[in-house]
């Protein structure tokens, strides 16, 4: 069950065959449905998710009452309100499954303890967050350069999968635009 | 000379404080004048920055010759391209002095051996991008929320010293507008 998350820890760093047992005994997997919510605006943000199977998209409702999509997380990505998670304090998050999903999450009171005891975890999410980071300077970069239509395509190009799997009208959102503006354009790809 | 960066530590882990200078041996301290070059497009990212005195930004330059600054590092923050870092490969980007600065550098040779001898480094560098993700979810967020007007009210509001200190042009540029419209809106708050 945990087999993914175990994958996933051995591309980042070692850890002794015997210790995984351990390890893995600090997570918990959870089944979650289609667009059920495992964090609202105004609640404390107390696990970290990662994708084993499905998607999670992480989003804000803005003044206009319209939810803006600012993060999505897929298979082998972790996803926290990471200023409420580290604080403990209420998030003016959301966080929700995009499909069915299989999550494993680790609780901000056992991450602790799981770090002492294994110290080659603090390097796995110093390369997680440092492998986000990366992300994040690339994601300014193209919001800043990129035109919308060329968002969409250089969007497409990198993650064509993606693309045909996401509801159309979250992907509009997550790129930062209606999604009337978004079949304008794939219909121009498409003609 | 090292102050600032083993100040820093001390707030995000516990070193001995016998283990310290061999800890700090690991980085070097350069003093960089104004608008001098510490990365440039094409070139490998060596080194992470720490901003001990003064300030960094990081730009690329766009289709139309233009600067389009997207990150700032003041006293106490790290810069670096992490995907270049990270992989040693070339950057896209520019990382240039905004005053004249005392940079303290840790050089990716040199930052294996340091998180091997020191794990206690992992978790501080794990803090260091937890703390940049955060702040890049909250980036992405007033992106998208936020009219390019309240985006600089904001801001202003935010980090009033660094609106003063920062040139206008290069303040305009982080926030994806011209230094015309950026100065149009200062006016208005002033009249």
């Amino acid at each position: 069950m945990f087999q993914k998350l175990k994958d996933h820890i051995a591309r980042f760093v070692e850890i002794d065959e015997k210790d995984y047992a351990e390890v893995l005994e600090y997570f918990t997997i959870i089944n979650v449905s289609k667009k059920q919510n495992l964090l609202t605006e105004g609640k404390i943000c107390k696990s970290n998710y990662f994708v084993s199977k499905g998607c999670l998209r992480m989003f804000f409702i803005n003044d206009k009452g319209i939810e803006q999509t600012i993060q999505f997380a897929l298979e082998n990505w972790w996803l926290a309100d990471y200023t409420s998670f580290s604080s403990q304090q209420p998030s003016g998050f959301y966080i929700q499954a995009v499909e069915k999903c299989e999550i494993i999450t680790l609780d901000f009171s056992r991450q602790e303890e799981l770090l002492q005891r294994f110290p080659q975890m603090e390097r796995y999410f110093r390369l997680i967050h440092q492998r986000a980071h990366s992300a994040f300077q690339f994601r300014i970069k193209f919001l800043y350069d990129l035109s919308r239509e060329e968002l969409y395509n250089d969007f497409s190009r990198s993650f064509p999968e993606f693309v045909q799997r996401i509801p159309q009208y979250l992907l509009a959102s997550y790129l930062g635009f209606t999604p009337e503006y978004l079949s304008e354009i794939r219909n121009k790809r498409i003609s």
